[in-house]
């Protein structure tokens, strides 16, 4: 399992420097910026060691470009979000993984796992959160949930970095594009037997969310691929038409 | 289990401003500072909403006596000592916990432990890591074993005050019933669009397992249940038959 770490819109420089020194004390490189804040001395002067991590990470203008090749995504959240951002709660209802959670799902896999920080004052916001397949929370005292974002992504990288296995063998994980032909498939399926419009939004991110968690193998996608275009084929022609070839 | 935090000598005020907020943020409370560097604003900046954590810790001439009253006493050491300090290799013999490791020591004991977090540049010295119970180390990658002080801490904090679970918040899981009934419907349907027969049992299992890795809620059991009820019916209409009441 390869980790890039995607940084949206950090504020400050030297949290972008902190966090690309945790990654290096736990053995990972690859570094993504979204947006970020100018980068100078200060934000050296924090990665310490860890410089060339901060010299070979990518910035990219959206985070949909940074996100470009990961098999799977995962976005963090605070427990503040539960409380004061009520646009959210659509995503908060479906289950959240502790950092141990996380760690056992994507243990022995194989492919790329892009993990989300947000900004420091305001997190990942809504459209953003939409775009991840998981959603993990560090388990934080009510009286004061809020991490410092270095904090966060040291404690996340000392988890999933961990090497007490639990599953032996290898899986190859289902490719962002076949997931994401999946969500498409599933939208045209959806249309097509006039699924409520208002409930199709719910119903695609709720798939999302499932097969995410499921941590879909290829194999699986495929074999979903192939049953819902029989479906879809037999929504066009009626259970009575001739069998499809 | 109380937690006592002891910082020896640190060199650098928002450090100590960072492991306050960071043992704010895990519910911990009592800073104990040893010959501490001057803290002034930088240090209380670096704290932001655990300013209280830094105006109620206590500073302290010695070790020892910031020891007092501990029932147990946890020295923490990087891996960067093995190789430099030589007359530290005599503590280090002795077996060397991880942070999971001692959480399962320390974890339904009551009692305050004493966690000492050393100066920046050179840790705990040896006549201080002789005062200690027990050892733990943080495992990091070998290419660049130094952790900044603060996300040490964190790691510590966070593995610590686990509770074993690995979902946060709670959500109603499926009921048995649901995902049977799933099943049973999931088939129901498969044999509608004429799948082929001898792949129905295995995309039946591959359907179970998919659903069970999720970890299916009992809101998305009923909403998928809903999905395939309204497939089946269009099956069954044909797509341009009239609406679903």
């Amino acid at each position: 399992m390869n980790l890039r770490v995607v940084l949206v819109e950090p504020l400050y420089e030297g949290n972008v420097g902190s966090v690309a020194r945790a990654m290096k004390n736990f053995g990972y490189r690859e570094l993504a910026l979204v947006n970020p804040c100018r980068i100078e001395d200060y934000g050296h002067a924090m990665a310490s060691h860890a410089r060339d991590v901060l010299q070979m990470s990518r910035s990219f203008a959206t985070l949909a470009e940074a996100l470009e090749g990961a098999n799977l995504v995962v976005g963090t959240t605070g427990k503040r979000l539960e409380h004061e951002q009520h646009h959210l709660r659509l995503h908060l209802r479906v289950p959240c993984l502790t950092p141990a959670g996380l760690a056992t799902k994507i243990r022995d896999k194989e492919g790329t796992v892009a993990l989300l920080l947000g900004r420091e004052d305001c997190g990942l916001k809504s459209d953003e959160l939409s775009l991840c397949d998981m959603i993990v929370s560090i388990p934080t005292s009510e009286s004061y949930p809020v991490m410092n974002l270095s904090h966060s992504a040291a404690v996340l990288f000392y988890e999933l970095s961990r090497n007490g296995s639990t599953s032996c063998g290898h899986v190859q994980m289902a490719t962002k594009e076949s997931l994401d032909l999946l969500q498409e498939k599933a939208e045209d399926l959806l249309r097509e037997i006039a699924y409520p419009q208002h409930k199709v939004d719910f119903a695609l991110l709720m798939l999302r969310r499932i097969l995410g968690r499921a941590e879909l193998t290829e194999r699986e996608a495929r074999s979903l691929l192939g049953i819902v275009k029989r479906i879809r084929w037999r929504v066009g022609h009626g259970q009575q038409g001739s069998d499809q070839k």
